[in-house]
């Protein structure tokens, strides 16, 4: 079957895209003596999982630990968590997993890191501590080095855990001066400082202008979108993902509705220097999709000279990657536009 | 086991205000002489199909084949499909669906009325054909009564479908004249209008003030939400889905990270008036969840006196509580507190 004549809306993953994208980011992380960790958030696939070990990778990241499970049982030996993983009911399912993979969890706080103690004396095995620290994003991590080696000695004084090193998301503009101040207590304490992980495909080709950085998480890079191509780090070619959708109502002359909505393209935005819309239609570039309800995408064509006709397909580079393939059971998987296989997200909806 | 050991994050149904929110709306349209036609997109559940039908709803709406091929195998005899469906391709599941269940379609283009007569002819037997009608909400709908006329003759012309009458979306100002313009039209070319019907929760109490209008399509009224509760037509207290979240980071004072991100609560906003941020903390009213990524919500707490430790499990009013359930396969359903059961939503997923 051609992908011109799958059913819509779908999205298609272009393989040999996805195959240029892994061995360039390999390729980079190699170059420059970087041990790449991709997160599997993005793609959610054990085949690409498998791919992405196969090219080099040390292990992967997951966010959550029913997709590290997924990913554990499939045969990923090394995943990091990169989830302050809190609560009694966690205790089972990450003792579980760290009984199927080498596992190691980023913590920023003692409740965080006596849930992991606990999985790990359920488990009877050692699980591995990275202590994240805010690098300017303003999500989760220690504000301060003297709160990560806080964090650092009580992981390694616990008999159940081992302090392994640090983590931040993405790599903001306190990156180097935290971990150099870090690694100087951490020496004085006398705790090795192994690995420091860094995360996020936007600026990933700066990486190793990064003192001190030992490990690279990405995971957009495998299929890149709009947000990727805005930040600069990827070309439209390298896009490996569209959303396949077809014109279903014409209302006006410049107006047109799509069949595919949030519940195709999520209702994630871009920043407004890289676009506007839902979207980018690669047929229509002038073309803005101004609204998306769940099944609806709205689109303004006043820009546009030429107009797409009611049945018509249109090309969509998703805003956000990442989320849809959290949104479809399937992805459709095509190589020069044929359709050679319709993969099952196996580890889609895993939001514990 | 109580809705208080739920690992999280987890969306919760509350069976009683279920009951309370689906017995009042048939009670209204019971008094008013109204047709109500529940759209399932908000629980996609064939249980509580079933139990709107029980309670006296003439049939139900559904937005996409895959949705309601999974309610007419559950037993639903009466389906709307109250969108366009265009191409080749929804030509067969389309036929299945009519060969289940008495099936009405709405479309606003002749492309759309191809496609559905090309499925009643595979099915053989006749469909249905509301036309639908742009009243101000800018998304589908012919925007004359004129051409309105023009697809009546056309569906009942063919020999497939027959022209059943108007529908809407939701209900704007243009609604009443127009409904009666072309009223006009269709008596005097001898075309009967049975049904017309209009959607939407907000505004649903006032929709016997509607001269003309036979039937209410609502979704969100069996679960409510914050933005049904913003648009004045619910209570907190009549809400009967919430996630509750746990609290896994508080890196500043001012700063809490809870577990439900855009997979959990999805990233739709509500109105600027309804309130900020990406669902309503009941908790902690006064916080405000200013960013979600996948799994993070990222919580201002500048203006809680109290505030929330790690661990703490909160209750989350959800924007748009539609989405929520097609994020997850499965949604607890308690009673009092107490979880009676967890049921997979059956027609989450279904875009195509």
């Amino acid at each position: 079957m051609r992908v011109d004549d799958l059913d819509t809306p779908v999205p298609v993953i272009d393989l040999d895209r996805v195959e240029h994208n892994l061995a360039k980011m390999q390729a980079y992380c190699d170059k420059h003596g970087l041990a790449l960790r991709p997160h599997i958030k993005t793609h959610k696939l054990p085949q690409f999982t498998q791919r992405q070990m196969e090219l080099g990778a040390v292990g992967i990241t997951c966010q959550k630990i029913g997709e590290a499970l997924v990913m554990a049982e499939a045969g990923c030996p090394d995943i990091l968590l990169s989830y302050p993983i809190v609560g009694a009911a966690k205790v089972a399912p990450l003792a579980e997993l760290a009984g199927k993979t080498k596992l190691t969890v980023a913590i920023d706080n003692p409740v965080a890191l006596d849930t992991v103690a606990a999985a790990a004396q359920q488990a009877g095995v050692e699980i591995g501590i990275l202590v994240e620290f805010d690098s300017g994003d303003g999500r989760c991590g220690v504000q301060t080095p003297e709160d990560a080696l806080t964090l650092a000695r009580r992981a390694n004084g616990n008999g159940l855990t081992a302090f392994r090193g640090l983590m931040t998301y993405p790599r903001g503009p306190r990156t180097v001066p935290f971990v150099a101040d870090t690694r100087k207590l951490l020496d004085e304490a006398g705790i090795p400082l192994q690995t420091v992980s860094v995360g996020g495909t936007p600026g990933c080709w700066d990486t190793h202008e990064l003192p001190g950085v030992t490990e690279l998480r990405v995971g957009t890079y495998i299929y890149h979108d709009r947000a990727t191509v805005g930040a600069g780090v990827a070309t439209l070619d390298e896009c490996a993902v569209h959303v396949i959708a077809t014109v279903v109502s014409r209302p006006t002359e410049d107006r047109a509705v799509l069949d595919a909505g949030s519940k195709t393209l999520s209702s994630d935005r871009v920043a407004p220097s890289v676009g506007e819309g839902f979207g980018l239609i690669l047929d229509y570039p002038d073309a803005v999709i101004t609204r998306v309800n769940e099944e609806h995408a709205v689109v303004d064509l006043s820009s546009c000279a030429k107009k797409p006709a009611i049945g018509e397909r249109l090309r969509i580079l998703p805003n956000h990657v990442c989320v849809v393939s959290n949104l479809h059971d399937r992805m459709a998987v095509s190589r020069n536009g044929e359709v050679i296989g319709e993969w099952p997200v196996a580890a889609r909806g895993c939001t514990r």
